[in-house]
Parts: C-alpha cells; structure tokens; sequence
C-alpha cells in the first residue's frame, strides 16, 4: 500500500507519542518534531506507510537511545491476553466452525494497539464484537482451500499480546507453523521476548525476521527470514503493518486484521472497525 | 494560548482538508503539504494557534486562488440553524434564567466547526446536550454581573451558521451590541454576508476586524476595529479561536465555547466537550 497524504499527520502523531513514552522532555519532543517534519519532506516516492514509520521512530530512538520503550505496555497486554486465554480455547472448542471461530479470535487480538490509542482497549468487548461482525473482505473460503492444500504455515506476527490470539489460532491448524516476530523492538510489536510469554514456542517455531521495522519489509529483513519466506506455500499475515506491506505480496498471502485507520480503510474499501480477512493480490 | 506540539498533526491535517476543500489535485495536495511541513519547521516561538493556523491557510489560498472555499458550507450552517431559530426563541421565552439559557444556546452553537469534522453535526442533539450539561468552567456569575454595568457589549463572531445561535442571545440582552465577523474568509468562520445571512443587523452593529485570520489576533486587524476593541467595556468572544488568542486579555473577556480539541482541554482543564463560560485572565 502506497503512503497517502493523510498518513503525514499520523506520522507527527506518533513521533511525538514515541517520544512521550521514552519519557522524552519538552525540548527533546520539539527536536524529535523537528526531525520528522524534514523527514516527511524528503519521503522517497513509493515508500509504504511502515517504511516511513520505522524511519520516525528511528529518529526516536537515535535520540533516546531508548532499548524497547513499550516494553512495560507489551508484557501488560501479553498479562491480560493470557488471562483470556481458558475462555478463548472454550470458544473455539464449543464451535460449530473452529477455524472460523479461531480466525476471528486472531483478528479480534488485533485490537492491542498502542500506536494508535496508548491505552488497553477493552479486550472482551472486542472480542465479542469480532465474533459477531460479517468479514467486510471474506476470503476465508479460499484460505481454507489454501490450509488444506499447504504442508506448512508461515506466521507472520503484529503486536505483544495479540500472540495469544494467535497461538489459538495456530493450536486449530494441525499444521506445523514457524510464527515471525520482529528482530528488535518497534512500537508494540511482538519481539521473540513477547512470543515466549505468550507460549509460542508450545505450538510453534518461533523465528525473527531480522528487522526492527514495523509490518514486514523484506528488504531490510534477514537473509535467512527472506529464504523461509520465499519457500514458503502460504502466508498469514496479521495486521495493519503487514497489510500495508503485503497487500499485493501475491495469493500466498492472507491478510487478517481490523481496520483501524481511515487511510486503510480507503485502501481496503471497508469503514474503520472493519474485520478483514483478505487474500493479497499480485504484484501489477 | 501558546502552541502545542500536539498542534502540529492539526495543522497538517487542516491544511489536507483546506485544499481539498477548495478542489486541490493531488499533486497541488502534495505541494500544499510540502510547504506547511517547512513553515511548521520555523515557527516563531510564542505563536498562538490561530497564527500558524493562518499562515497555513494562507497557503492554500495562494497556491489555490480560491475565494472563498468554505461559501457553501457555511450558506448550509446558516441554513440549518435558522431553521431552529423558532425553536431557540422558544426555549429562552420558558426559560426562568433567559439569560442562562441564551448563553448555553450561544455555546451550543459553536458545535457548527466543519475546520475539526468536515461534517455537520445533528445540531438539536448538541441544543439538548449543552442545556443539559454543567458548565466546566463557569463565570456566568461574574459576566451577569459585567453585563448588569455595561452600557454596551461588543461581540466577537465565530462560525458561520454559529451567529444564529449569538443572535438568540443578543436578542436577550437588552444592551447595544456591535457584532464583529471577519474581515475575509478564513475557514467556515463567519464574515458580513454570513452575518447578514443570519439576521444579525436587525439586533447588533456588525462591523467587520479588517482580518482574515481565525480568531482575534490584534495585531492583524484594522485600526478602525483596534480601537472599538480597546474602548470595549465588555466583550464576548466565541469559540476555541477566540480562546486561543484572547484567553488571557483580561477580566473584559468573557470566552464562550465548546472544547472540541485534546489540546485546549489540557489547557483550560476541562475534558473534551466541555461547556466553557470564562473570564479571561489578564496577561503575565
């Protein structure tokens, strides 16, 4: 998905709140702001919207030398995601239709979204939201003729906390999965740190993908993850960030998210608060 | 009011809306964008909101030679609050506080703000809500008590549409009122036409402030309008513009408004959609 003129106060936006949650004073935000103002004004042509974010919170973080500043909001959601986790397995097992069930749960864990919101959304209200809401994109016909057919499953993980979504998800497959997280931190993105506390490794291979960029840039990933990624025969792809940067990966690729922003919601041709569920198409 | 940081994704955002309000290709969109993220990198220290708000429209207007690109809107708020204007007459006639209410409908009006949703909002839930709501912060005592020893009133102009809503309350004033609008468009705030449009010269002086920026920034305006301010015993100022610019001119400005943005609720210290009557302070 290419970047739209609305992403540019957004970008603002989240700088100055990266910057807030490094514990950035007055003068350290106004530089940050500084920064990213020159940034948008030199944005290369066809960047995707997580290119451009990592470059702002790049700017945060050479600032701040920050380490992993959502960490203490990262292991809050990862607490209260596992606390919902009996009742998520109850729903899927007293399910007429457990991988549409299951589905749904990973897009509804997609709600834990601090860039946007910096506050814990309440989980169970989303949850039931999700697991009542038509898809406004449906492929999941054709995801369960893809499962059907692959050997293997590569997960490609968004947020800490929404991991325990997806490793409900996964224990549905009955497909050996390899589950991606981030190579370093950015924004609330799951890092292996996030996929251990979520119990990934029980279900799982848990990998990196060599990069601390938000969505999945190949081009700054690891050799290796770009090998596994290559190889593999189906894709799923949780969230904003990745649908951002894999909306025209190719058929491989399914996209599961909620629409949280009206720039994407342009995009896909769904309102916000939409549940998406979408094959990606190919490259033109 | 000084600038916030939290201002900056605003001004995009109203720069984004403003040119696109007034037909902007995405090409004249991207270069209106472009020169507002260099005018955001050298703001002079101290600017109000309205001031950067202005230059960032006079922006748009040169790029776009647009006239007056808010005309239709603000034809349609005029429109959709005469038609309550009955109804508002109504409320005061069977009011016990005629002067409370007045000042409440004057505030509901100031929900008519297309520079925050671009849409217009359902103007009887707003009329029901602010009669409704205590006052966040409330100097009614005090501006009875100023009105009581006035010999005249001069009233500072919004919105378009808005001034439907202040002639309620001229109207329920029994003191001469010089109503002051803007010297040239300047979002959907109000100038002559739309003064007229409302009725207001059967109730009020209207007189222009020889300015086309949001809110009153002194030094902008005419000299004739110079001097009426500064011989004013006492003066209503309508909306977040006019907070922004006047919030601290002292004890004969009362500002009269709706909290529409994160930015100035943190600043008057009331949530957002708070009803506001306050005396200003004098300056530091």
């Amino acid at each position: 998905m290419r970047t739209y003129l609305d992403c540019y106060p957004c970008f603002l936006r989240q700088a100055l709140s990266a910057a807030r949650q490094v514990g950035a004073n007055d003068e350290q935000q106004h530089a940050i702001l500084g920064e990213a103002l020159a940034l948008l004004q030199t944005l290369p042509s066809g960047a995707t919207p997580p290119e451009i974010g990592y470059a702002v919170h790049r700017i945060v973080r050479e600032r701040m030398e920050g380490g992993d500043p959502y960490r203490a909001l990262k292991d809050q959601s990862t607490r209260a995601a596992l606390a919902l986790y009996p009742r998520l397995k109850a729903l899927v097992a007293a399910s007429p239709d457990p991988l549409e069930t299951a589905v749904r749960l990973s897009i509804a864990g997609n709600i834990i979204d601090f860039a946007l919101s910096d506050e814990l959304a309440d989980l169970w209200a989303t949850v039931e939201r999700v697991l009542a809401a038509p898809f406004a994109v449906d492929d999941l016909g054709v995801l369960r003729a893809a499962l059907d057919a692959a050997d293997r499953v590569l997960f490609l993980a968004d947020n800490a906390g929404e991991t325990v979504f997806d490793r409900v998800l996964i224990e549905t497959l009955d497909l050996p999965v390899i589950y991606v997280v981030k190579g370093g931190p950015t924004l609330n993105d799951a890092t292996r740190e996030d996929a251990l506390a979520a119990g990934l490794e029980t279900c799982a291979t848990v990998i990196d993908n060599g990069s601390d960029a938000p969505g999945t840039i190949l081009r700054l990933c690891s050799e290796d993850f770009r090998r596994v990624y290559a190889a593999a025969p189906l894709i799923i792809a949780k969230g904003q960030g990745n649908y951002e940067t894999l909306s025209e990966a190719g058929p491989r690729v399914f996209c599961l998210l909620q629409v949280k922003c009206p720039v994407i919601a342009r995009d896909i041709g769904a309102p916000v608060g939409s549940v998406v569920m979408r094959q990606s198409y190919s490259p033109l």
